[in-house]
């Protein structure tokens, strides 16, 4: 068994992975989530549930945060009974949600601070992926605490970048990566709606397409939800939506414009402002049937 | 050997590959091009050149179509010297440039008038998998014709998938596809040129985007040559914009928008436009370089 004592802030789609890997591979493991049902579910596979991020804090060596977006890191790191005045001089705060790069960049300053280190780790590969801990990491931040923690990244993700000691590189990396899944996640559904619109069968299409220059990652992996009439959310639809917003910004603030990113994340945010917007984001193909009324296949 | 005679009208990047394939097959191979000098390359590799489709049409017992676009189709089947007159009753012509399905549907009937088979049978997959025999063939058509070639056909691309009799079917999962391939390349040069923009090492990012959801076909494909400097046309940049450009008109057909694929068209339009126009397509990066100045990999 692995001595490290390691905690989990957010433990939903992709934390929960993350918690099981870490379970997996030995280490005492320590989950906080807004959600107590979610606890309930990790301490069941092992892990320990705590009060809040501040008892977190005090009993772990490093936490790794993978809550939704800025504000939620905000809480739990500098809220009320936040982690981040708890955590003893020279832990580790490993960042895995996707955020804004300045954001990021100022972060490892403000915790700093406080003398803790701080890795820019987003990840990368969706739920059943970090289930299997068959993910991809990105990891920016100082060698030293990259090396301290390159053993429990590679055992959370099976496969790790390090892209340096600028805390930011990683999560505009990440974010690069994500404007081009979200954009081929539209084009995607598109082409699939057009497919059934013009009366192609749907499964014929998609096999098809996986063996020639129209597959990707995306197509294959969204598009077989599709085919079986399945939207629970897994990655649910309003994530891609917030991280195509974040490749927008950053672009902007470089004065560079993201046609095809602009024009999908319109189709994003209209899918998450509608009836299905809580979906997974393989229900972007809804989009296409609201508009035109083509019948997507059932579950039956 | 092979004693079948096949000729093949088109032998520029995609053509050249097939008659490659068709000679490595034992078939006894005719070829013909406007391109005197592309004739003079096959006859090198052993294929036989034809001074017209005509005199080519006398002498084989199936023709495969791999020029560009309708216009050169009608030229060399229905044009002066045209093959379709020539052929023998109960020939088959095997159409695999990438058209209009409307087009298509149209074609085998007036073929049928004079005793002469069809199969709608694009390919994809690009001029290097045309070379090893690897691409993709979509195939519909009388199903008696399709069992006559089917070795022929795998001969020449490896995968193929039989779509149903309807002709102009294969031709619209060929689009469905391109589209896909076609939106997926833009999302691919626009990330990647953002990439460089904010600093990031786009090798780096390739190593990345590769592993992770970001993934595609293209993406692997037409970035390699954006690392590499090298945009010498294998897929010339207007090819794909044409293609395109078919797929909106197919959705316009069929009163359904396609918002990304608009978006991409666009990007490819003014791209084929540009002085770079003639270059492959892995050079639409250049389109976001002329608007921004980015510094793109170069050959040294």
């Amino acid at each position: 068994l692995n001595s490290k004592s390691i905690g989990v802030i957010g433990v939903g789609a992709m934390g929960m992975g993350v918690a099981e890997s870490l379970l997996r591979a030995g280490y005492r493991t320590y989950v906080r989530d807004i959600v107590a049902e979610r606890m309930s579910q990790a301490e069941k596979l092992g892990a320990i549930p705590c009060a809040s991020p501040a008892a977190m804090a005090r009993d772990v060596e490093a936490i790794i945060i993978l809550v939704v977006d800025a504000a939620q890191v905000e809480e739990v790191l500098f809220g009320i009974d936040g982690a981040a005045a708890a955590l003893a001089s020279g832990s580790t705060v490993i960042v895995s949600s996707t955020l804004a790069p300045d954001y990021v960049e100022a972060l490892v300053l403000r915790l700093a601070e406080r003398q803790l280190g701080m890795l820019d780790a987003p990840v990368s590969g969706g739920p059943m992926r970090a289930k299997t801990g068959t993910m991809t990491a990105m990891v920016a931040g100082e060698t030293n605490i990259y090396q301290r923690y390159t053993d429990l990244l590679t055992k959370i993700t099976g496969k790790v970048f390090y892209l340096g000691t600028a805390a930011g590189t990683a999560s505009k990396v990440k974010l690069v990566n994500n404007l081009i899944a979200g954009v081929n996640l539209v084009a995607a559904a598109e082409a699939m709606a057009l497919a059934i619109r013009i009366g192609l069968n749907p499964r014929t299409v998609f096999d098809v397409v996986n063996e020639s220059s129209g597959a990707s990652w995306v197509f294959r992996d969204r598009i077989t939800r599709v085919l079986e009439g399945d939207y629970e959310p897994r990655a649910a639809l309003p994530i891609l939506t917030k991280d195509l917003s974040l490749s927008l910004e950053l672009a902007r603030a470089h004065d560079f414009r993201l046609p095809l990113g602009e024009q999908a994340h319109q189709v994003f945010a209209a899918s998450a402002a509608s009836p299905f917007g809580a979906e997974d984001d393989a229900a972007i193909i809804k989009y296409y049937q609201s508009l035109t009324g083509i019948n997507l296949p059932t579950t039956e």
